[in-house]
């Protein structure tokens, strides 16, 4: 199959996952005992979440486009790898609402934590998968020849960029502010220009 | 009309499908009562039937487009089926949350699953309908002549997937269970390399 | 502006809009007092709201694809109607919704089936604006020239449409199960291949 | 990278973006004190607040056709540009519920139309940022050669489009009414023939 409608598929289904993410900032319930203000400012998790959610994945549409276009076609393999990644996308909106319902909770706000970074960590190992998978196992498909070293060198900075998460990720334990704080970092640095070497690269 | 728009309008409608299946992954209330952990592993169902929806529907976007890449052009007959089609899996963010939340009921659980398997049984059917008629009443819009028997092969396939899903649908009533298991079994069998003779299998 | 991406945008509206039509579907909640089966059977108008408005957006997306196609580009005029056919669309998950809750209700019924109605006679009255406009207003930017009498023919066609929606929406302070049972009459007419004359026309 | 999967996955965006938007609208609960017509008049500031919203961010879409056209080619710095604007874009179905749901409150009203025309702002301001990074920073990118005056009028109407929306911002301190009824002025506008010099133009 030609890359086309593997890219606009792809295009679809995070364009969606990225736009349900508005679904975990909740509007207020209008009470007479709590300004309107005050409940707003209050909800700040879900901004915070909400913003390094959409970013991340931003940043993951970018990378993929870098990754499907060296492709000249794909099989099957590449599909359902693909459907993986894109699986493992989807459940941020969820791991979102999680982390930012929970974050100043009085227990369950570590694993809420763990499970948001987890997710970061999810996508990446998904993405670096697939991109291995390109690379070297599938290389004969790419649309133009890349030398073993460069493609190495692509991968190894797919493959660089899960240690953060699995940092992120180990932190929760520690504070769940910390974890959400690295993702953010993350984000912003994956959107400076300094982060792209040609391509944008949270992976 | 060219087969272009009708990949696009399809491709969408599947890509918010399978995107609107993680809303019935609920984030569990904060209570004193129970641990987070605790109401995260109970909500097992909701995962497994979300990762077996999500690659079933993914499975079936693949073979639509092995479909539709066969036609040179769509008449009236076509855009019709190939609707009625995106209904059969448009309903599925329902059948999947129904399964998930009376899998563990005392009542209703068969029923669930049953029109969870059933649902999956629905699409299989709509889309053996679509390659029938594309593939018999609609030979003369191919973009490449394909002989008949080559046809008959590729349509007897899509008829084939049809038993297990039935079984799956009649086991409810035994176990819902097993009805879970048998889908999730097929939907990692057609992701599997074996499965793909040149294109993925389900149907 | 090419019409590319005016379809493709259309296409994404009309995608998520048909889709977003499950969420009225809703899982009933488990109860000691109701069995499933008998909670699901009572859900059926939502069932059958969700059929009707499905097929009739679908061909609406169909006729919608035939009238673009006769396009060469768009202007503002063209793009700001097509954008008050879309807010029409969009709402259909709101008026099938209100629709199916309230068809056995001792009181709104006819109200709420009468809203229904409307809606669809909305989509009708804004699809069949933008036809006259693209056909006699903007005739210059067709992409092959149409004699005045078949582009006239082709309008009659889109304004018929509108009458049975009417006669659907007046119906409803007789009977709202009148009103659904015309709109989904009107929806299996226009998908039988009789009602397409080398296009499919609701309106 | 080219421009043709950065439109495809704006247009996906916003199409779920704008389509969400009614989910704000909710169906009135059956109950017996109230008659579904009264309910749902009393709910006509969803409906403005919905129709206001979803010809805004139309016509946003119009004017992101009309600035991404213009480029050949986009980079990683173009690229971020365009997420942080499709951030702001994606905010509006929760402004809007928002905005809506406190128009009559008795209290947080004001912040609430603030928070509505701020976001329109908000999209304003990344919209007119992303303009002045490629018609400036990014020149070279450009399809065809525009003159640094040309280029500088363009940006000058992108950037007048600021003041309504700061006005309506701040008047919301005095009436949320104004507010929304300024924002309504506005869409219109833009929507008018008269408004458009080739493009559609609310920024």
């Amino acid at each position: 199959m030609g890359t086309n409608r593997l890219e606009a598929f792809s295009d679809g289904v995070i364009a969606v996952a990225v736009t349900l993410l508005v679904l975990d900032i909740h509007v207020p319930p209008i009470t007479p005992d709590e300004t309107l203000l005050h409940a707003l400012l209050h909800n700040w998790p879900h901004y915070a979440a909400y913003a390094v959610s959409f970013m991340t994945i931003g940043i993951i549409w970018v990378n993929h486009h870098a990754m499907i276009s060296r492709l000249a076609r794909a099989d099957h393999s590449i599909l359902i790898l693909n459907l993986l990644l894109l699986m493992s996308i989807v459940l941020m909106p969820f791991a979102t609402e999680l982390m930012a319902a929970y974050l100043r909770a009085s227990s369950g706000q570590s694993l809420a934590a763990g499970v948001y970074a987890g997710a970061f960590l999810l996508m990446a190992v998904a993405f670096a998968s697939l991109n291995r998978h390109i690379l070297l196992a599938r290389a004969h498909m790419l649309s133009i020849e890349i030398p073993l070293e460069e493609r190495r060198r692509i991968l190894a900075r797919s493959v660089s960029g899960l240690a953060p998460y699995l940092v992120a990720t180990i932190l929760a334990v520690v504070s769940p502010y910390a974890t959400l704080a690295i993702c953010g970092a993350l984000a912003v640095f994956y959107a400076l220009p300094i982060a792209s070497g040609g391509e944008a690269q949270p992976q």
